[in-house]
């Protein structure tokens, strides 16, 4: 199994990357792994290992560089780079923590669509708290900002074959984000939607579900556009680092029964903040190409890089992408 | 001043309802309040005075009633007969916890649309943790699942005379919910609204804001279409609620220090959560009407039901219908 990683991307890179990968290669001894990027800056972080590799590169895609451009005329930039090694079929999957819509870009441009599928999703694994469900997949989170009703019926099907191969649950529950449970509400394109995912008797389509109960674990695939997921997914962030900060702020300025009631508490808090820390499972998949892309936060530091990296090599061993094809085929011809 | 008042919508009516009433006819005598609804059940929990009037009707709308058809076949539901009270000039508000969809669509056929606006916005206030900003304004937070760029310079322009009007903001700060705080980010909605909003110089519109950022007040006014919003709102109650209960939880199974430290903790955490409910400020305002219809929570107890009565009340005094028309007409012609 080889990966492709974009040594260059993220916040923290390269030293989180390299250091993600000398841990993940030391306990991955049949993985080989191929960092892209400047090989100067690269070593100084690489602890030596057979199964590590460079490509050496001096070119970059800018976090805020248009992304469509950049991909385009940075032929030589990490990223690209990396695309192009899994294009070439040198490498099985490529792992980016830099600009998404770039990311997005070397899928679509470079890697290519899968047949049958008109626009990847991109789907991050999102805690869930209930007694039988401990997380969800959300599809889409922001790769697609307009969608067509099919486009939200592919998203279904990338993310049941996600939910069975890689969370290996048997019957994955797929929900449509909807403004109400009832089946008239909602608009055109989620009524549109509703109606397709209805047909596809492949899923186990539970109907609408509010934006409220996701994190009870209302289903196991939440449908949505990339506009509305994105703005899902931002919100649920949002408001667990508001309430934390404002809970520790209720903490400090409580007196001193409150900061006593903090410091006895803080190993429940703690246990708490890192069940909500979603980026700890990895990062987010973007589905739907020829091999798999994983897209690792932005500010991902080493430990969320090794997980991305786990997941890469999990996501490869369950051939999801296979299973997307098969799931394909025996949609029905809605798609 | 005369506001309708549908004693028989949402959980807890008429009881929650009419308490309300009593408790905000004692401490606004010059108040007169009309309750819409059964007369012996309101009357059950009616304390006499001689500024509560009950127009007694036996039918009312369900809450799952199917809201165009209710509200065009129930002519003698107790919503219906608020509604027409503010039409004919009897009352200068209405306000009702029942059926949503049936109070916009009170609110469109009959109380009416002012001149210049397409779509009434339903505005909720939603509390914000920063020194500077203790709320935000979301418009629209689910009256219309599918907007045009224009409806939501409309909604940012009925958010603006809100924000002013009643939060005394001097120069509200309008931000446009975007998956990326740049420009040229977003659906096509989206970027079709920034070029009408950027056009707009009676507004303070301060570009895309991202819903990462809204409870940190990153702006007074958030505008969006109402499907994104309804998922923006619910998902900041549903994140809220879950990490409560968590926390709860957490407290509750960390052993005796955890269970010390929660009840040490306990009210530094009641405030922090009574800081967090929106609904204890009041309801939602639809505005674009030609009068103020004000929507509480369905599962409204008779605390906020007087909340939203002063609210109302307050509305009525700061005369935001006639400032919107005011604003429409200086506003430019891209409305």
């Amino acid at each position: 199994m080889k990966l492709a990683i974009d040594a260059m991307g993220g916040d923290y890179a390269p030293k989180a990357i390299v250091e993600a990968v000398n841990e993940s290669a030391r306990t991955n001894p049949t993985v080989t792994f191929t960092l892209f990027g400047d090989q100067t800056q690269i070593e100084a972080f690489l602890t030596p290992n057979p199964n590590i590799e460079i490509v050496h590169t001096m070119d970059k895609i800018a976090s805020d560089a248009e992304p469509v451009k950049a991909v385009r005329r940075q032929k030589n930039a990490s990223m690209v780079l990396a695309a192009q090694s899994v294009k070439d079929g040198e490498s099985d999957a490529f792992i980016s923590a830099g600009n998404s819509g770039a990311l997005l870009a070397s899928g679509l441009l470079i890697v290519g669509r899968l047949k049958g599928i008109d626009r990847p999703t991109l789907m991050p694994i999102i805690p869930a708290f209930s007694k039988d469900h401990q997380h969800f997949i959300l599809a889409d989170a922001g790769a697609n900002a307009d969608c067509k009703p099919k486009n939200l019926l592919q998203f279904a099907i990338l993310g049941h074959c996600y939910a069975k191969q890689y969370l290996k649950i048997a019957n994955p529950r797929i929900g449509l984000i909807n403004n109400g449970a009832e089946a008239s509400k909602g608009n055109e394109l989620s009524k549109e939607a509703f109606a397709l995912l209805k047909e596809e008797k492949e899923l186990n389509f539970i109907g609408n579900v509010e934006a409220r109960y996701l994190l009870n674990g209302v289903c196991d695939v939440a449908v949505t556009d990339g506009f509305t997921g994105n703005a899902i997914l931002k919100t649920t962030e949002g408001t667990a680092l508001t309430l934390f900060k404002e809970l520790k702020q209720a903490v400090l300025t409580s007196g001193t029964r409150g900061k006593l009631g903090g410091l006895l508490l803080k190993p429940a808090l703690k246990q708490l903040a890192s069940s909500l820390d979603y980026q700890k499972g990895g990062g987010a998949l973007l589905l739907g190409l020829k091999a798999p892309v994983i897209k690792t936060h932005g500010s991902a530091q080493s430990e969320t890089v090794i997980a991305t990296l786990e997941q890469a090599i999990s996501i490869i061993d369950s051939h999801i992408v296979s299973s997307v094809e098969e799931a394909l085929t025996v949609a029905n011809s809605s798609i």
